[in-house]
């Protein structure tokens, strides 16, 4: 995405991942699996499911109607679990949802499937607003 | 490093971390922050604390001092916390230890310190051993 | 639960309690919160939340419909998640289901909710069957 | 110990434990497992471990000179490993420090050995400071 876009910052870029889905408390982000995604044992390094986790987790509880006003938050807990194999050429879907939550912090979990829709990992997390981000709820 | 390096992943030379020490139940891996690094809010990506810290603790269980018979061993759970800012510039060290398990299993911790010593985040995780690569002991 | 039940242990009576619901790959219990499930702040101890989880978690991979065969897991990891606030007099239930797994591992998530629905905590966990308890299938 | 006590609760006096070394950031329980700690396979119920290991943490970062001014923190996040093998008759003492955190927020890990010494689990977690109980620094 071209850097004007303030939803994708440079370590999506980076990665490869976009953002397919988001709305209030749902976010969803997509990844096409390539060799440079691998580790040294020939498959998908860890590191890229917690990137995919961590991002759809991060943007499911910052949902903004407005480009001009995009709302922040900081991972303070990620725990990811890794269920199913994957391999180069496999399309990821990274869907996170908001459980709950206040004004200074959110819960959220998510599930990781691939194209044929397996479950391939899980993960949850506490997020932490960044100042101006905050929920008008509560 | 060099595609001949069977101890480097393609991943890694994407994120562009490199280990920087590795012994039996012990390793060490190291990134300076660039700001390809860093996410839509311009602080450090997630998913680039997960990355190194699933590493670190990946080679902790897996050292082997013959380069000819590498071990290896797939991420299991992860769970990472975010404890203080990072920013472009800083140089990371994840530094991960073994604390136990046998000849399927390992588990081990892992502290990740910038350049003054500070520590800036913390993991844990449970890994498998790929078949062939199970610790003699155990 | 009188000390011949196969499915329910000494610690399940101290806390008290029990298995609402039990298949294959799902598993529910529940428990009325009493003034000494509560902590030195008077709101419930986390370790009776992570129990409840645990213990759902724990079944819900082992079911068996044969009394005479319990089958039987240890935790390996546990992640838990604190919602919502409990107060005595609520009652509880962790309704947990296996998302995934082999013959020697399963992952499960588990979500605990009040007595009106609302989600109170989440968890997931890996699991390692013991001997002569794994799945045939896998 | 007594109702009097303000830094010990119900649960506590339930499942046993005792608070043994607390000061600033760092914290011990201590149990001496009994039968009615097991499950129904006959080993420690991962709960009982989850409790010493959310109790351990949750005092490490309260630490008051003052018992006429108490310091309360409820959990966040709590994630635990379960590394050796536990029996009844043996002594576990959870010992946790704080790691990090600021004054709405604090992060600890926790190491549980048994009367050898030997590592049986570890944990770390995420907990939030109650109204009133905010650390002066930080």
């Amino acid at each position: 995405m071209s850097s004007q876009d303030p939803y994708q910052g440079r370590f999506a870029q980076l990665v490869g991942y976009r953002v397919t889905a988001w709305r209030d408390d749902h976010a969803e982000v997509g990844l096409e699996i390539r060799e440079d995604h691998l580790n040294r044992s020939g498959v998908l390094h860890g590191g890229v499911m917690t990137t995919l986790i961590d991002s759809a987790c991060g943007y499911c509880g910052c949902y903004s109607p407005d480009p001009a006003r995009p709302r922040q938050a900081m991972t303070v807990s990620l725990t990811c679990h890794f269920i199913g194999p994957v391999r180069a050429g496999d399309r990821l879907t990274a869907e996170a949802r908001r459980t709950g939550g206040g004004r200074q912090l959110f819960f959220c979990d998510c599930k990781v499937v691939n194209q044929e829709g397996r479950l391939v990992a899980e993960g949850s997390g506490v997020f932490k607003y960044r100042r101006g981000s905050e929920p008008e709820r509560g």
